[in-house]
């Protein structure tokens, strides 16, 4: 039905009228005292949701800027760096550090699995030499549902006294505890139409003193991209470039509902509808993608059998309006992703479900009474 | 007045209810059916205003990202280029080179005076070893409100045979005649929040069959802003990361009204404005920073007497609702610049000369009579 899309993808992901409203507003001049005063409130909220007094810089792009920016920004070519890669986001990691001629080392792990933290450990502690100068990994990785232990990886960098921590948060800020302070992570991109609850054209890049001290003996060419004229302007509440002008205004509302909801609730709340969602998928017999105890508070992958996940999709959105994610690559058709992240509340989790266990039922393929799905949903979500 | 701000800024410009109902709509999906459409409506579109068969690219970025992307897609280490430098934005284009470690050659001129194009045939003529590689340029100088003869200086790179044109329309695209297949240009950037009549957010790259020949052997590093992913993805209609899907609403929306009004009419309306803002300065008494003959379609730069520009601006801003431009760097208090590009009418034209006038009168330093400047401005407005 026209205008009666439920995203349930992990981006785009929904966002709330109240954001739709300030984004369609007529634009001010971005050189404006106005202006000025969204960029200071706006980098205040974003240090609030980064749990840090580190720099949050915005840049007008994609979340693949943010991650570019942060690997160029620190690091000079031949520059050793361990990157983990257990997904299509891990794997970007390694195409762009590559892109950049630096010498990469590759932690590996199947998809559907977490990074192994021992790895990482072993290659730290065995670098004598302090050779190693970075070490990148995702933390939610989106294409598999699987959330890395990135709290234990960067205690190993910590210990490591030499290297910095770069990590995608792209899809876990705003879904899961990320004290970036606390847990001494030097650098984290993220993008928009993620937690954020807005739509797609914002990046986040938040720098540590450390990740600055980088900054400063980096050669990599940059322009664009380059963070020092971010932050320069950022330091007067200024961008260096045009910036996305009523995308701030809605990034200002956005953060503004999450102040209100709080940082405990929203963290709550995405774990709960993890929870929620794979007790619901569990019960119509499907099976849940990532390793248990590795799922993503923003996203659950799901492989079906004997159907063929696209088809699954597909059918849920033409019957119900719900829009679920595919699987990426070799996972195509083989899972379907259904994102629980950002301005997503009980109903939408609970419709999601319903909406799956009522199209498996319809094709014939269920082996369950249709209504187990929604019944250990439903129970989840009791528990607030 | 709050909400009753009138933008006479070379952007962010006015936006159209219509465009910015269409941005503030909820988002869809970015790998949808539905937003494929959507990409090859505006690629299209985007064709049409080009006025070219040419790849013109989406990035989400501000438009400097397009201006880098130029550079760093067709050129390598080491290349030899012409640069022109006229202003702020000849300027950014120096320093994009420099930080590739291109091996740059400056053609100055003052600013508020065009490019010498002269100075490019020589410099083209006699490079008999056919070592420059581009010549890059700014066609409509923001800075200070001087159109660059695009047309003449791309015919002297035509004629060496070996160089690419790259040019930054940043604010010409939409305001004046860019017929990019016929004139032979190979790259052209520009930026959403300009003659697009929509916000910031988007920036547009167009690359001809040469520039992609330039491409193949390109090898200056980059990722986000590698144009080989845009063009393997804009062939399916889709992108390679999430773009900002509000603003291709707002594009479309956009580029259909542009496409209704049509091209003639639209750079027949930027030319009337020009010689209405330029008669009505004139008859108020005050300079055209630009000099004559070379007024950019899109903005004037006015460099008033007796009276501190910033001033002036401010006071303009208070009184009238009216945001003018000021200068920029040296130029700062020496000029204001008024805004005359994109979503512009003859009402807002008349209204700032007369705001100007108006507020001149009122600090006591207006050497004619006050009503001079909108009387000389309705008499070039009457001649549709």
């Amino acid at each position: 039905m026209q205008d009666k899309l439920t995203l349930m993808i992990p981006g785009p992901t929904p966002v709330p009228e109240t954001v739709l409203k300030a984004l369609g507003r007529h634009p001010i001049g971005h050189r404006s005292a106005e202006f000025q005063s969204i960029v200071e409130r706006t980098t205040k909220q974003l240090q609030w949701l980064h749990q840090t007094t580190n720099d949050v810089l915005t840049i007008t792009g994609s979340g693949t800027a943010a991650m570019e920016a942060g690997i160029i920004n620190t690091l000079s070519r031949g520059d050793k760096v361990i990157c983990g890669d257990n997904g299509k986001f891990g794997e970007r990691w390694v195409k762009v550090a590559k892109a950049y001629g630096l010498e990469v080392q590759v932690l590996k792990a199947k998809w559907g699995q977490p990074l192994n933290t021992n790895d990482f450990r072993q290659l730290l502690e065995t670098d004598t030499n302090k050779e190693i100068k970075a070490v990148i990994l995702t933390h939610s990785e989106t294409s598999t549902g699987v959330i890395n232990d990135l709290e234990t990886i960067s205690k190993h960098v910590l210990n490591h006294g030499h290297a910095i921590t770069i990590a995608d948060c792209v899809t876990s800020i705003g879904a899961c505890n990320i004290p970036m302070n606390d847990w001494g992570i030097d650098v984290i991109a993220s993008g928009s139409q993620k937690g954020y609850m807005m739509p797609p054209g914002l990046s986040f890049i938040a720098m540590s003193k450390r990740a600055w001290k980088f900054n400063e003996i980096s050669n990599l060419p940059k322009f664009y991209l380059d963070l020092k004229p971010y932050k320069k302007t950022s330091d007067k509440n200024s961008n260096p470039y045009t910036p996305a002008v009523n995308l701030y205004f809605a990034l200002e509302a956005a953060l503004t509902m999450m102040q209100t909801e709080g940082l405990q609730s929203i963290f709550a709340r995405h774990a709960r509808h993890r929870e929620a969602v794979h007790a619901g998928m569990k019960a119509i017999g499907l099976q849940i993608f990532s390793e248990e105890g590795y799922g993503s508070p923003a996203i659950t992958a799901i492989s079906p059998q004997n159907i063929d996940a696209e088809q699954l999709r597909k059918e849920v959105k033409e019957k119900f309006d719900i829009l679920l994610a595919g699987g990426q690559d070799h996972l195509k058709g083989k899972v379907f992703r259904i994102g629980h992240l950002g301005f997503v509340n009980d109903r939408d989790v609970l419709t999601a479900v319903a909406a799956i266990e009522a199209t498996l039922g319809d094709l014939g393929i269920n082996n369950v009474k249709t209504g187990a799905g929604v019944a250990a949903t439903a129970e989840i979500l009791q528990k607030r």
